[in-house]
């Protein structure tokens, strides 16, 4: 057994690294201290001479490392969600072309942690952080997100908001949406279309932004054929796979009768289909399901889900895009605003209604 | 529209934050800066005063407010991999019920992203930095996690591997594995029992520590035996399922003949049965599939995987009690080593091969 004297490192200095990288000093220097600009490559080559040596910097450029590498900040509600996971793959894969690496926070929905990560982040001036996800829309969250972004920018940073509610006024944030109202009502105009008229609703919380764009398109679906959907058949929950698979469960059992579930969130879908194959129905011969976000294995259950299509891994490179080309040309002037295009994508699981049958009870 | 003026901002005093959230000035300077120990319920109470007063701390409390919020860092591979952000997930709950905030990056691999980070988080002053997944077992690889180890420790800081090998002598590491090779074997061992003779090996990157420890179980089982299976059987790729699908495709397409899959990650095994199915072969009656991991929409996959389990989010948050119980009792002395168990979940994947029947080409 070796045991390895911490006292032995330390010993080289900044030149050796800037000697072995074939840069100067003050090129390590500006890589350790976070100083811009510096490629990519260049990093690159002195973070790897850094290693090498095992060169540790002094207690100034220690103190200052925390923003020794640019950074961007990514901050998710839950992590375990697919959908979210791909579009922090998108801002991590943008992220490290452009020299940057990417953090990040999951709060489990909590406030005080994402108030906590994002004062870390501005501590550590990120480039930019990314909110994603649906969130409660109250005037209360609105002024929170607008302190925030003038807290952002005061730093020289910017605060990105992804599928979240656009703010009133002109705060200075980047909005990026994907369609939750009109790809809602392209999958519901195809399950009516199908002939189905009691299609239950596996919502997302009431308060959720995300889960009210997806119920505003359901309606809109059944309006554009004056058609008034019961209101027993909107059952609001989680966007997760026990929340489905409890939600069908209870339709079942309370006899809601319904020819078709659309789920709010592919997750929510899963556990929908394996609460009906456990009642003895089949999909799509006697229940057909819809979802939404198309995650990489809404193709792989049995049937393969017909579902909208959103593209998280795009939207995570365009977020960062969008934030470090803005950063690079210095603008701090107009809003930025996109809303992206949502598509269905028709799989297996959607059927006409069977000829006299009621369906689910 | 109203612009906010970010120079309002600034006119509290700590003393006000103080007085609204009925502790110390000199609390709040400590919840603050990081110092220890504060109480997750005093932490949540200042920081809500923080963030109603919309207080900014002077320019040298600034400085360390990258420190502010005492933290943890959770590394991995692979944000799209089910079992690893299950495990994200067990480290932010246990994390934030010790009023420590866990921060994420996921490196794709990349060692230099991956060094990047740790040293960011080494400025920081993280509690622990948890490593997780597979590596490349090479004398380079311990060799800079013994480097990594020492420099975190040097700092206060501790590294905990998960599921990766422990590194040689004393190095300054909390190592928890689960057992990569026993799991394989029980698996393997009741496929060979249901009479299985011709096991596919989906496995992972030759060098990963994972995959190799799967192998072994796999070789085990055999051997356990007096079989000696053949290796043009054993077939190595990505953890994913995409490859999944494109290996158990290929499989098929050069006639390997087999009647039994064993992948060695569910989500290898979730595009293994879409392969399979698309080339009209029915799981468990012409072809056995066994995963493992047990993410959890496995039971949602059709028929229901049989795998192994691994208790992830429970891993998750034993990383943190580990790491941190140790911080707290000063302790700095042995190594740390636990290894937990794994079992196998029977679920409908598995039957006996059909007599009279070659199973797949």
């Amino acid at each position: 057994m070796t045991r390895r004297s911490t006292g032995a490192r330390g010993r080289h200095t900044i030149r050796d690294v800037a000697a072995r990288a074939g840069v100067s000093a003050s090129t390590v220097s500006r890589v350790l201290g976070g100083a811009y600009p510096v490629s990519a490559a260049t990093r690159t080559r002195v973070m790897g001479a850094v290693r090498d040596l095992d060169y540790v910097a002094d207690a100034r450029a220690k103190a200052v490392a925390g923003a020794g590498t640019p950074t961007l900040a990514f901050v998710l509600d839950d992590i375990t969600g697919p959908s979210f996971t791909h579009m922090a793959h998108g801002v991590e894969r943008e992220a490290t072309l452009r020299g940057h690496l990417s953090l990040v926070c999951s709060t489990d929905g909590d406030a005080e942690q994402r108030l906590a990560f994002v004062e870390m982040m501005r501590a550590q001036r990120a480039a930019a952080v990314i909110l994603v996800g649906g969130a409660a829309d109250t005037p209360r969250e609105r002024e929170r997100m607008i302190r925030t972004a003038e807290s952002l920018r005061a730093a020289g940073s910017r605060l990105v908001l992804c599928g979240r509610p656009p703010l009133d006024g002109d705060a200075p944030v980047t909005v990026i949406e994907y369609d939750n109202e009109g790809g809602a009502q392209a999958i519901c105009g195809y399950l009516l279309a199908q002939g189905h008229r009691r299609i239950l609703y596996l919502g997302g919380a009431p308060d959720n932004s995300t889960a009210r764009g997806r119920a505003r398109g359901y309606l809109a679906a059944h309006h554009a054929l004056g058609l008034d959907p019961d209101p027993a058949l909107r059952i609001p929950g989680d966007f997760t796979r026990d929340s489905g698979h409890r939600r069908t469960r209870e339709a079942l059992a309370a006899g809601l009768g319904f020819t078709a579930v659309f789920a709010a969130t592919d997750m929510v879908a899963t556990g929908a289909l394996t609460a009906l194959r456990e009642a003895g129905l089949d999909v799509p011969g006697d229940v057909s399901l819809a979802g939404y976000d198309d995650i990489p294995f809404a193709r792989d259950l049995h049937p393969p889900l017909t579902t909208v299509h959103v593209p998280y891994e795009e939207l995570g490179r365009l977020a960062v895009r969008s934030a470090l080309g803005r950063a690079a040309d210095g603008s701090h002037g107009a809003d930025e605003h996109l809303l992206l295009g949502t598509h269905v994508v028709v799989r297996g699981s959607v059927a006409a209604p069977a000829a006299g049958r009621a369906g689910a009870p």
